[in-house]
């Protein structure tokens, strides 16, 4: 029970949206056909309890958790894994657009003023859960217990009071008998499609067994089936008494506001069901900014993403997978111009390709297990499952192709294609580091050191003193030539320092006043002469007081150091110098 | 005559707004305040012909030009010199913005559904001007002559037929009769001060007198006399005929627009006005790209800017001047919505003050000359006329001041402190550097240098090959612990390879999984026990094939680096190792 406000938030808000997105693919078809709804959800409701059924196998058969991924990358192999990487990571993501346009539209409902602000207000809430997740949530289970309640509560109390009361009571037959209006298949289809956005996020729970302190699996299969209970009563509750009042969806205010508009009245009750509504969302859309860089920093460690989702920051959090979940689902709300319906047929691909893999693993580990004389239920229910959620899948893809699908039906093989990629290259290169001979040892080699100088100062002086502790082959002195009165003061200086016998001085010729130019080509030069890795250029930077200071200073040694970083033969040491040698305050962070 | 078309648009574009400044603030007190356009034009004008008289002095007085900046700082000293660069620099700035705007204000007078699109469009052509500017406009001369010719045609072809055709004779009397309205001399001080902008930019012959060829001081004063005569009359004629039409300010169609239609009807001369408006408003915006950097370069030599502004890029422009000024000038304009009378107050402060100092310093300068018994005319000109604009300058300020004024008021003291600031800086850095004592030379240390090792491999072997070649007296190979096992494996390969006598393992404990912060941890403890410039961190950076392969590496090298570049007691070195030793291309650029 305590595992389930962390759990399941996700799945519970789908209630949000679901009839809604039902009810507007019906509409299409003019306020006869929204009948239809009822009949529909409760194949989405036959759904859920199959899944609900078939997880609590996976929780058992998976005791440990872990996601589509780990579970198909472990039974199917990683083909499998792969595939179900790419699904999660999307679904992940349009969790976060989802669910967070789905609580502004919970919000704007309540106060229509807002309406306009809509894509604003999103992406502020992403910004929002991105910073706060950076920064790492402790323990936040209890701040979520109470939205997560209050929302099962107040919708099973509309229900229930919608069901019972005030209302003309339509005829019984209405529910029963269908609607004159004929509607065609594909709609109804369509229609189902939609709704099936109602059951993402019930994979949460056998995701995350081990939240479950003692006794996970146990707890775990009892969280499953309360969760299965609540969501499935209230998704066909709502349906049902949105039929009842007659309600069409509109673009002002969602479905669930309308119901508690005209059941309570416009009164606290709505204005509170639309705050709990837009907490339970964010909280959802919460859940995926733990799941997307966890999941990340999986895949990294497998070498099919980039390693850098595997740094863990200051605060201790993938702070990369963060980001990326962050700005990614910004920029889906704002392509989508913060448009719930417009993003579900995105959502529904990528859950139920998921739960396809999930279910085929499932069936897959049972049968390879053997000997358990009921394992052929199991067996059955898993392949049935995966068949069943296929469909949906492919329903999703055919009736909403246009409409949105078709960009997850692009981005999956290519995420796949890139992941490939990445791990074929980390494996190219960790072949070619690989050192067999360890009777090959590190030997110097004569050091060719060049010093920018511009004109003969301290630290002129200390950048030279640096350069000859390399004891280096060769110092070269490189200096850019400016004015002829400069050049001869210069040149007059130089030759009374008399520096150091291994210190050669260079000149070059700007032309066009430029001084990074010929530099560079000097360099270019004199590393062609000499072996790989033999060149070494030195640039002094002039460390300042107080950091606006810096706007005046090392605009060279920037920019040299930009340009050579690039050249791949040679090696650059920036060497500081610090304005008066007054005591230092490193501060050791 | 041919450097008319470089150095007029500015002054002459001023057309396009002056009147109507002018008009804006009387109708605030009725359309019967109106009249007052006339008598303040006319004083105006004659504002105009005393500017020209004098600036043919200051022609012949500088005839190497240079604006009031270097005028004023050969002649009154330093601090004259910075106040008249602080002023131009927002003239600068402000000509920009204020023009750009009132060019797009002519075009969507056209086009009046570009209205809501007026700071997008204002800011995509600063935009445009930017890049153009970098990349270097060669000789344009005969591409600006065109608009400008034009818009002298146009604009007089306008006022002739304006004048003598068409509209009901209006009596004599109406002309010279002031109004019944009556107006606070406030509020006629305040349309005198906005009609001041009206000579905006009659300044730029007198800067560029080089401009000219042969004969140059000949020909700018004649360009002069020929510049006041056009500019007088377009902008009189300007006014009357704006009286005589009735011509009330709107904030969709521009004055100059409004007589165009009113004129000639909504016909191919309303159009193409448009356009040309259009054009030498532009054109007007892109001298100040030319003469900001510039000026910002001769101030950075003086050591009073930043010497960034000194820099050349590979087109052998003053790329950061003209980038700063396109900013500056964009956030301007969206500042101020596009709006170019809210732009107006704070044009007229810059413009007159540098006229204020190029007066004073024509008159110090024939003081100084002595001897030509007609000098005490000039002179008496110079006080006088740096008189009449500081006076322009105070009413600007005063009558302004709520208005945006009081930001000019602000920002000319704070430029000031700020290039007095810069100034100091480098003063005092330059003292620091000075090496007076040639007896010192650059004398060796013995270096420490850091290794960071994940692992032993082909990088690990160039990279402490590579800290070998510096000769140092200790290497310590850094390496971060992993997981037990990792950590066993790795230190009997490290005892088998046997490296190097002189490099000695260091290994530090990771918690949390965290790489950097040991090794930084590590590092500044090591800096802690030796002296000054003897650490050195050796950093590998993989090179890899292809740009996207760099998001999957050296993520700990880039971290590593950011960090240690602020240590002010560490030198940094960067050794690339190029995977697969193929022949190199490296491309000297
Ligand atoms: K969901
Ligand atoms: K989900
Ligand atoms: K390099
Ligand atoms: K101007
Ligand atoms: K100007
Ligand atoms: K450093």
């Amino acid at each position: 029970w305590e595992g389930l406000s962390v759990l399941a938030p996700d799945a519970l808000s789908s209630v949000a949206y679901g009839t809604e997105e039902i009810l507007i693919v019906l509409s299409a078809a003019g306020v006869g056909a929204l009948w239809y709804s009822l009949p529909i959800s409760a194949v989405i409701v036959l759904l859920l309890i199959f899944l609900v059924v078939s997880y609590r196998q996976i929780i058992r058969a998976y005791p440990t958790g872990g996601g589509a991924y780990v579970i198909g990358r472990d039974t199917l192999g990683p083909s499998a894994g792969l595939l179900a990487g790419a699904a999660l990571l999307i679904d992940y993501t349009l969790t976060v657009s989802v669910s967070v346009t789905a609580g502004i539209a919970a919000l704007v409902s309540a106060f229509p003023s807002l309406l306009p602000y809509t894509v604003e207000l999103s992406v502020l809430v992403v910004a929002f859960l991105t910073i706060v997740n950076l920064r790492g949530v402790r323990e936040s289970a209890q701040l979520f217990a109470a939205p997560t309640y209050l929302f099962i509560v107040m919708i099973l109390a509309m229900v229930a009071v919608g069901l019972f009361h005030r209302a003309a009571p339509t005829p019984l037959a209405a529910y029963v008998t269908p609607t004159a209006v004929s509607v065609a298949p594909l709609l109804i289809l369509r229609a189902f499609s939609s709704g099936s956005s109602a059951l993402t996020g019930i994979e949460a729970i056998s995701n995350g067994v081990p939240v479950f302190k003692e006794d996970s699996v146990q707890r775990a299969r009892r969280a499953m089936l309360l969760l299965g209970l609540f969501l499935g009563s209230m998704f066909l509750g709502t349906s049902i008494i949105a039929f009842r009042y007659h309600i069409v969806p509109n673009a002002e205010v969602t479905v669930l506001q309308q119901l508690a508009d005209r059941i309570f009245g416009h009164g606290w009750f709505f204005y509170l069901l639309s705050f709990v509504t837009m907490a339970i969302l964010s909280i959802a859309a919460n859940t995926s900014f733990a799941g997307f860089p966890q999941l990340a920093s999986i895949m990294a460690r497998d070498e099919w993403m980039p390693r850098m989702f595997l740094a863990r920051g200051d605060r201790l959090v993938y702070q990369n997978g963060i980001i990326v979940l962050g700005i990614i689902s910004s920029l889906l709300i704002i392509a989508f111009r913060g448009n719930t319906d417009a993003l579900i047929p995105l959502y529904a691909v990528g859950v139920y390709m998921s739960f396809t893999i999930a279910m085929s693993s499932l069936a897959k580990k049972r049968w390879q297990e053997g000997n358990d004389p009921h394992r052929w239920v199991t067996i059955g229910m898993g392949l049935f499952g995966s068949l069943l959620t296929a469909a949906v899948v492919i329903t999703s893809v055919v009736t909403k192709f246009t409409e949105g699908a078709w960009i997850v039906v692009l981005a999956i093989p290519t995420i796949v294609w890139g992941m490939r990629a990445v791990h074929q290259h980390y494996r190219s290169v960790a072949d070619e580091l690989r050192l067999e001979d360890l009777t090959l040892v590190p030997k110097p080699k004569a050091l060719v050191v060049v010093v920018p100088v511009a004109s003969i100062n301290k630290m002129t002086l200390a950048t030279l003193s640096y350069a000859l502790s390399m004891n280096p082959e060769e110092i070269v002195a490189l200096h850019v030539a400016g004015t002829p009165e400069r050049e001869a003061r210069f040149h007059a200086r130089w030759k009374n320092w008399n520096a150091d016998p291994r210190i050669k001085l260079a000149v070059v010729e700007s032309q066009y006043r430029s001084v990074i130019r010929p530099m560079v080509r000097y360099i270019d030069h004199l590393t062609g002469l000499f072996a790989e890795g033999r060149v070494v250029v030195v640039i002094p930077e002039l460390l300042v007081e107080k950091s606006w200071q810096n706007i005046l200073h090392n605009h060279m040694a920037v920019a040299l150091e930009a340009v050579l970083i690039f050249r791949r033969r040679i090696a650059v040491t920036v060497v500081p110098y610090r304005l008066q040698q007054k005591p230092v305050n490193s501060k050791p962070s």
